[in-house]
């Protein structure tokens, strides 16, 4: 519980996977639904979910940095699936029953969260083994420490690891 | 904790993995044991852990829905492993180290769920997007929302996303 | 809260990747500075951080045990990486670039985890079907039950499946 008496969901979100991302930002955005304060924590791979697709990196990076820069998937939307052949379903196939459904898109889900108030952040440690700035990332984010992260957890009534 | 006093916890199952499912099933067992409250709640791939073998879908399936229904694994003991190569362990491996130390089956971890209480939910957005009616899952298991889901893992001692 | 009154972190180490490793020992190393128990329970796939390298087993093992304690990694920095080719990037990448930040190794992490005092257990139904016996762990290692996990889970304000 914070300081306003209002419930507070965290998530620590490690994964890339388009799947996984649907998942927490449908959680994110249910939660605000609620009146539930939510914070998210993006590290390793979860970075990819906040990565600003026009973004001009700043500064020299090293050349392991700039082949990882680039062959990672640089729009929400191209982010692969955990389970690429699970039951033979692609990523093509998901897409598709969701549009069929006229289920949302993985972007409208981000959209949605950021303008429903949703604190989004990244971890400073992986920005800086994978060579991002905060200019590459979503204007919305903001770099902070894994204890940041733990404090915010510890006031949380819901944690999730995805 | 619950109205009655008692601890609860709420896992979110969002894999469909059967090295994942048997860690779930387990910890929801042995927290019956310990008379904690479990509420398990299956979205996306996790869904599989409650499809019933037997059912029969009513009403019009999409084709998508129609081959996505028939290349899923109907049955649990028919999920594959997280892992399918980690180490060069197969399923046929892990099932047969499982028999080997007289471990009940995954199948069993579920019956025992069941029989002990254990609240069996499935995301109501997951079988939409993947076509399947509440007639084609286990009869214990009812369709909520996420909204429904958080209100429980609110509620609960234990949160924890598989 | 523990009954000395301070924070506690609860980590179920189901994985054994290398990079969700490497999130959760950051992460019970931090919580350490913050002056935060940690009880870190490794089952499945996550008993691979905790082989002890040097090892020799006693008693029997079956032909399968055998068979996968010989093709399982030893040690924790031989662990694989969650997404081999998730972006191209393969392990090697990974860690020249946490070496290009001067990053401490996945054992480094390991050691000091152990240093500050995280409490580490081994699941005992996972040592029985893998066939690992005590002595085949990190000595400060004990094995205890899922009930016991769900103790100490249950005494945590932060739980993470990892």
């Amino acid at each position: 519980m914070n300081n306003n008496g209002s419930s507070m969901m965290s998530i620590l979100m490690f994964s890339g996977d388009y799947d996984k991302a649907l998942a927490a930002l449908i959680l994110a955005n249910s939660a605000r639904e609620l009146n539930i304060e939510v914070s998210m924590f993006f590290a390793f791979w979860g970075l990819m979910l906040v990565r600003d697709p026009n973004s001009i990196p700043e500064g020299e990076k090293t050349t392991m940095e700039k082949m990882f820069s680039n062959m990672s998937p640089k729009h929400i939307e191209d982010l692969p699936l955990s389970k690429m052949n699970f039951a033979g379903i692609g990523k093509k196939m998901l897409v598709g029953m969701m549009e069929d459904t006229d289920t949302p898109k993985l972007s409208d889900f981000l959209n949605g969260a950021l303008n429903k108030g949703v604190s989004m952040k990244a971890c400073k440690l992986s920005c800086e083994v994978m060579g991002f700035g905060e200019e590459e990332l979503l204007k919305e984010v903001t770099i902070v420490t894994a204890e940041d992260y733990l404090v915010d957890a510890l006031n949380s009534d819901i944690q999730l690891f995805i």
